[in-house]
């Protein structure tokens, strides 16, 4: 299933099951994705539920309202290596706040204090249930679904000190969705591959199996020192190509356009604007 | 005035105006201190507020619910310096998340994985109304309030990585109270002194004018990259004399009881547990 959170066109926030063109409505069966889960059902389209035309929608962050996000860096051998850094011996965990997330389609906003707006492509994935302690094992019995991430940073302000976090958390920065992918639409996401593109242009490549901790492995990490939430969303790091440290930097601006493409589970694209 | 947030036996949880041994029960007003802050209007007292005796609540922390926590690292000199590191040109931010905090008389927990639990005790200012590129001149009007934060780290899982936020949000390690006091109580709060206690022991003391960035400036640097909300939680930072740089190390332990008082706001006291 491909489950999206939407706004129509009275206002009204929701959440369905994407079907071709048309979204089978769920916001009868939960109030919102993250209830969903948090409900503990499984997720099923009542064949009456009704069905809204996508062109009338508004595309929301899959969760839109997530308890926590957790963000793991340097998680790719690729932009490990262009940073001069050494392969990590435990993953690099930062945040984001929910504020900092918009949905496909809509603006990444530049901010008025810098023109370092970088991308960042990403494999994300959101917990389905409460859980701590998870074992490797168990871990993949966790996961709810699978989306693409555009982990916007804007790196004048990631570099103000040791800690990421002001450069991770500038308002509608981080693209998310289009939708989440039930793990048994998505497949192995390990032989998955993400591609990132800036105006059509390819910038980012790479395949989620070259992730130096995989999912099970965040899982079980992130579950040790927090109570994972249904609705959590971690999204997995980055690999190489970056516009930061390319010569010259290459960075995101108004008018641009940012994809990122995962196969198996889709594009999610924005368009870049500059803050009010 | 000083708002305490809690539950009663019945397990309600409410908030309210502590006046000695008592508390003016202003649930009926708004159903959190968070939704009071929302609403915008001036927090008062009325004649018929009900009185509850203190002595039977359970303390919650002033704001249990934030949408965020931010956290400054590294802004007293004198801990700047314990660590080997130069003074820093901008703050240093990190993150906690709701959970992580627990209130008055609560136990903080050390959990299973490690022992290397520490104490930081910091002033803390909760945010009173949504703003955005506040100036530093203007930033004192946002502040709702102010406590005592017993940023608890888990320092072994703070060096796993350059990021902080694994060792900085293990579920209940952030004491948080007793009370919000409000700027008109609180007085200068620059000319407070602080002091951290382990065992009844002073392990920490420290003047808040010896912030390298002090509140104002705080309100100032994260309103640029977030927008900051009623009942955001801003902690300042911690001292020198945490247990992490003494020799030996001098981590707290089950049956500990470890205090954070600041002249004029009070005196959040917390016993240690051992993870269950």
């Amino acid at each position: 299933m491909k489950l999206m959170s939407f706004r129509d066109r009275s206002g009204r926030a929701g959440w369905g099951a994407v079907e071709g063109g048309t979204v089978a409505d769920l916001t009868a069966t939960a109030p919102s994705l993250r209830a969903a889960l948090t409900a503990g059902r499984a997720i099923t389209v009542p064949a009456a539920a009704p069905r809204l035309d996508l062109a009338n929608l508004t595309w929301l962050p899959p969760i839109p309202d997530p308890d926590k996000i957790i963000c793991v860096g340097l998680n790719y051998l690729s932009h490990i290596l262009e940073g001069g850094r050494e392969p990590p011996k435990m993953p690099t965990i930062f945040t984001r706040w929910a504020n900092t997330q918009v949905g496909h389609l809509q603006p990444i906003i530049r901010p008025r204090v810098s023109p370092t707006l970088d991308y960042e492509g990403e494999l994300a994935f959101v917990v389905g249930r409460r859980c701590r302690h998870v074992t490797e094992a168990e871990a993949m019995s966790v996961v709810a679904g699978y989306a693409c991430y555009n982990d916007g940073s804007v790196r004048e302000w990631q570099r103000h000190s040791t800690q990421f976090t002001p450069g991770k958390n500038f308002p509608a920065t981080g693209g998310f969705g289009p939708w989440l992918v039930t793990p048994d639409e998505a497949g192995d996401i390990a032989r998955a591959s993400l591609v990132t593109r800036l105006n059509g242009e390819e910038v980012q490549r790479a395949t989620i199996d070259d992730l130096v901790f995989d999912v099970a492995r965040l899982v079980a990490y992130c579950s040790t020192f927090t109570v994972l939430e249904p609705g959590d969303v971690v999204i997995t790091g980055t690999t190489g190509g970056v516009g930061a440290y390319r010569k010259p930097p290459l960075w995101m601006k108004p008018g641009d356009t940012v994809e990122v493409e995962i196969t198996g589970i889709g594009t999610l694209r924005n368009p870049i604007e500059d803050e009010a």
